[in-house]
């Protein structure tokens, strides 16, 4: 039987939901979560989780409430977890802390809770209910959801063109067909993400740093995620060729480079953040992905040409597509969006579902994911 | 100095905008025109311009309004006129009939009335007052106003593409890239137009009708819109080479036909609708602009492939840019949507800027119109 929930709770998930997401861009690879204590209709406790090694939202929260959180109700964006980790569970903080009552966002997936939380707290006689705003819960842990559940990151791939899907003149002149908006609203997904996928290919053209740049976030975002904390995602490089050398700007920001390749190299020349993943050439990408999950990787922000691109479409790999589209047109000799060598007929090709649109400056930026999924 | 418009004026200017609309489809060459007569703040009388040669909207509603006119407000979506053309003017209409007073939503910058027909009401001690929801007036007429100002149709350029900007696959196949909703949008488009620009090389392969085919409407447009009352637009068709013959699909519907080319042909066996321009090959789309504009086109649809749509744009004629994009990935072999032969640079891409967007059940519709325009 479904619960029915109050306006009161609405209104406390919401509040609950808005401090998960607090721990958008430093909580991978724990998930987002936020707490509120409520007794007698009034927040006694909130909390969040930050980041990996500090405290739980749930303990947080029940940190700030102290003696007033017996018998009040807890809302979680995510269920209590019941194992132990580096903390522990939260699901027994909540029963030793007497509270009454427990409703969750939704049930947590990773196989080491799923459900278990919320047993352990019917054993001790508090009630609970799951299945309230779940759609929110669900969306912003989109990457940790994905990892429990299917081994594997939720893959994003970042498009940028012109109204015409072309993203290079035939020269390869490419800087800038985006605006200023559209490019820091990447530095935005590039900071939420665990890692970004690109190419050799990509560096030895273009020679980014793929990092974050707290300098080019928007004011919002800066007052959002202070310099001090921001965490640089992984850069995946795949390398076949072993073309990426020492002295790529790669390097220059101190944080974890992996280059992926079929053959074992010697890294001995590398700065000692930089390691190599090791995978068969059949059916590497897929391979890649699960390595990628079993490293915790949550969500893969994929910045790459029209190759790599076309594979992970090929390939079913991807879980949204994020378009951004200037007002420009490059036309025919230009470089297009992505290769589908293997596409022949129109009833072929792959379909995908518009999610989101939202203007960026001068730009579009469309979401899709692929259709049915 | 400006008018204080009041609500009931804004309220009824809405009015006569709704009434208005009645006529885009079916009142070209002649503006879309709505008037709404309020006397002790109710309406008296209301009518608008459904088609030339039929009344004007302010001639509809004097005659609903009958004796009750003297004294009332008149609130007209563009200057009443003050020429006589098929039918005498409506300044001197108003005037006759004793209105008090005359709010306009905006000048007619047709030469022949151009702030007459508002001096005419002046000169016979009528108050008026113009520029009232102007932006709405405008874009309810901007075929004919783009006529009227520069002896130019508006041109709306329609591209339907996949979402990496691809028309077509390798082989040409094209049927369907986009949805029926889109297909449905587009023939109210093309209802909404005075003529349709199409090329030999479109009809050489697709054979099409480019009619306005009522079936295809939507349920909505079927009621605004009557079979009885359909219009078809003038299909203009560039055919340099002379390779349209009298047996192609766009015979089939009896309504006026324009082959454009450089050379003379003999017609005789085509039917007595189709007609020829010849007009010199150099600047030949400018020169062809000009003439439909003396031809009374308002409103010219274009619909052709990635040849005419680069050389549209190159050339600065496209007023709108209207883009059906489909969910699809179609890959870098499929077919571009636009030649630019002579772009080499970025930064002399030409730049747009999206003034719509909408979704159309699983495509979006964006329309563009050129930057700093």
């Amino acid at each position: 039987m479904s619960h029915q929930f109050t306006e009161q709770d609405h209104q406390f998930m919401q509040r609950a939901l808005a401090l998960a997401s607090k721990g958008i861009y430093t909580a991978a690879p724990n998930p987002a979560v936020g707490c509120v204590l409520v007794k007698n209709g009034e927040i006694v406790g909130e909390g969040f989780h930050f980041k990996a090694g500090q405290p739980h939202a749930e303990r947080m929260a029940l940190a700030q409430a102290g003696e007033k959180a017996k018998g009040a109700t807890a809302y979680v964006t995510l269920e209590p977890c019941s194992h132990y980790g580096r903390t522990p569970p939260c699901a027994l903080g909540l029963i030793d802390a007497g509270v009454a009552k427990v409703i969750a966002a939704m049930q947590d997936p990773n196989p080491q809770v799923a459900g278990k939380g919320l047993r352990l707290l019917a054993e001790a006689g508090i009630e609970s209910a799951v299945n309230l705003f779940e759609d929110s819960a669900e969306k912003l842990n989109k990457g940790f959801l994905k990892r429990m559940r299917q081994g594997v990151p939720f893959i994003q791939l970042k498009l940028a063109m012109s109204l015409d899907g072309r993203t290079a003149m035939a020269s390869g002149e490419s800087k800038w067909i985006t605006g200023g908006e559209s490019r820091s609203d990447v530095q935005k997904m590039r900071a939420k993400s665990s890692a970004l996928l690109s190419t050799s290919e990509t560096v030895l053209a273009d020679d980014p740093s793929l990092n974050v740049r707290w300098e080019d976030f928007t004011d919002d975002l800066k007052a959002d995620y202070p310099k001090e904390t921001v965490r640089q995602p992984v850069r995946v490089i795949l390398d076949s060729q072993h073309r990426i050398q020492p002295t790529h700007r790669l390097f220059q920001t101190e944080s974890p480079v992996w280059l992926v390749s079929s053959q074992e190299r010697d890294l001995s020349t590398f700065p000692s953040f930089c390691e190599q993943i090791v995978l068969p050439k059949e059916n590497l990408l897929q391979a890649l992905m699960l390595e990628l999950g079993k490293r915790q990787i949550n969500l893969l922000w994929v910045e790459a040409g029209a190759n790599l691109a076309g594979s992970l479409i090929e390939q079913k790999l991807v879980d949204e597509l994020i378009i951004y589209m200037a007002p420009k047109l490059l036309g025919d000799q230009a470089r297009g969006l992505c290769q589908l060598p293997h596409l022949e007929w129109l009833s072929d090709a792959p379909v995908w579902q518009l999610n989101e649109f939202q203007q960026i400056g001068e730009d579009i930026k469309l979401i899709y994911t692929p259709k049915g999924s």
